[in-house]
């Protein structure tokens, strides 16, 4: 061992030890804090229960099914998974959607995956779950354009199979075929719709599933305070919020949130916080669909809800966090229900 | 063994000579001759193969994407499984489609399922072949709307993943993304859209594989003189047919079929001949889709092309032989594909 090592040897535990101290540069693991742990919950059971609408394989075939199948619309054109597309994780990727005649929707159509975790359903929180959000779109003039209640169940009920099929759903029950169990079917496929991911591995203690800008990122989520709202099993959908809390949101479109529902005037822009699980894959974002890019909606949301200014490396780490919330569709729900063929009696598509 | 008991048998063995007697009544199995069943051949293979765009698994997978992908429309609401929804055996059940801005389609939408066997695409047979035919809906204004091919390579090539995607699919070509071979993932997934049914299983020797109901509609089909144009592989699709060869067929429907290629006179309202798989499912009938009963639509068959008068029971026959027509649907092609997310640079839907 000649001098000149000695020297280089030295040299080397310079650079390391300055290395260590900076922590911009530093290639020891990103920690995150237990307690920022502690305001999620990772996915774990195949469904989320509902005690009046017990999920069961018949019924979330069933749901599946009519789920699928465009006779739930007047034109016969429509299906749940027209606008809600489980190829898309369960969104259209369109700022709003398109409806009976080319009616253009008031607002952006939220995904239905992890939908059930939700406090409540749709924007403005109008339905108290997906068994009552169900019933909505199918009578929505702007959408489905069913002319009632009893259109919907005369259409299905003429397909001789669903008879049968219903019948197995709601054993016991004197009329299985009702619109409320149309409704139920549907939301019990929903509480199917759930899409671990990497984030509820490294939730459950597998610390390699976040890559360390991933941690980082989610440092910096808890840290601007977007826990605040998003949080819990969902990363959001418990509470509500108003859109422009610290500064104005400007947008053109004319929803105006909880309002709605309460006509109190406090509510006015107060919508439904939205889940941020696949994220990633259901832009355009906003309740008015606005924005496209997952950084720019990352640093309006700080802003105007937070009134803090994310620098681009900050974004750029927050953004690569939620796109760990991407998941895995069941591949159950990823499968394609044959639909059983309409009966001589079938109502008939109207396009009118 | 005493007189009395000799007198029953008598008359048993009288109601017996009776009923053989009878061909009504017969219980003897209906035998379908052998030259019949030499007029269609069974679906074998697991996809239609053709020489200038060989189906491989990597195409297949990257066609059922495109098949279910809405960014080839211009609104980037329609893909190509809108319209030939693959759960209702490649069809909408519509008289016709919608399009782009509620725009009604002006013929009835034929089903993808099996229409590899077709000698042609279309009912006016103006695409040669499933890679050409996927080239129309695309850009016709009133379907997907996109305003050029370049439009729809641009947006597809806009999908990070899609560029890999394609050149697995294509490789070793210089430019794998191009329009052409969006076409030709599309009609490689289209070729394996086979649905083998009973009537395959009989054809290739299990006898027990139609009822005796069935065999009978089969001998009336043949006798009656359907398999003329019904007949080979897709029990029809291999050649062209007058609609209204012996008597008029009144519609309101203005499609004039073959003439609007050739400009012949004599191709005025000769339109490809149907193939009959699934045929039960694909309601409603003929070109204009005006006809929803199959047993409508075999009586008008019989009547308008060959001048007969079916019966009741001769037309019910007939239409339980054509529902044994109806196919399985490859499992593969009913898992849905789970779409890349589109980048930055993604041309935007357009409803206008």
């Amino acid at each position: 061992m000649n001098a000149g090592f000695f020297e280089k040897w030295k040299v080397l535990v310079f650079i390391g030890v300055v290395l260590l101290a900076c922590p911009g540069w530093t290639i020891a693991d990103v920690t995150v804090p237990k307690e920022y742990l502690a305001l999620f919950q990772p996915i774990t059971g195949i469904a989320v229960p509902n005690k009046e609408n017990p999920v069961t394989p018949e019924k979330v075939e069933l749901g599946k099914m009519l789920y699928h199948d465009p006779r739930l619309s007047k034109s016969g054109f429509f299906s749940c998974n027209t606008c809600h597309n489980l190829a898309t994780y369960g969104v259209s990727n369109l700022p709003s959607d398109i409806g009976h005649k080319w009616a253009i929707g008031p607002i952006n159509g939220p995904t239905v995956m992890n939908s059930a975790y939700n406090a409540a359903q749709f924007w403005n929180g109008r339905a108290k779950d997906l068994e009552e959000q169900a019933k909505g779109p199918i009578l929505n003039p702007l959408e489905m354009a069913m002319p009632d209640e009893a259109s919907a169940v005369k259409r299905i009920g003429s397909v001789a199979q669903y008879r049968d099929i219903f019948a197995r759903a709601f054993p016991g029950e004197e009329e299985p075929l009702t619109y409320d169990n149309i409704a139920r079917a549907i939301a019990a496929f929903e509480r199917t719709l759930l899409t671990p991911s990497r984030f509820d591995s490294f939730l459950t203690g597998r610390g390699d599933a976040l890559t360390d800008r991933e941690k980082n990122g989610l440092k910096l989520f808890v840290e601007t305070g977007c826990t605040g709202c998003h949080n819990g099993i969902g990363i959001g959908g418990g509470s509500f919020q108003k859109m422009g809390l610290v500064k104005p949101y400007r947008t053109a479109n004319k929803a105006e949130g909880r309002f709605e529902v309460t006509k109190n005037k406090e509510d006015m822009n107060v919508f439904k916080v939205p889940g941020l699980r696949n994220i990633e894959m259901t832009y355009p974002y906003f309740h008015d669909g606005n924005v496209w890019q997952l950084e720019e909606a990352v640093r309006t949301m700080a802003d105007v809800q937070l009134g803090k200014k994310l620098s681009d490396s900050e974004t750029g780490d927050i953004a690569a966090f939620l796109k760990s919330l991407t998941g895995t569709i069941p591949k159950e729900a990823l499968e394609m229900p044959v639909l059983p063929p309409s009966g001589h009696e079938t109502l008939r598509p109207s396009f009118d």
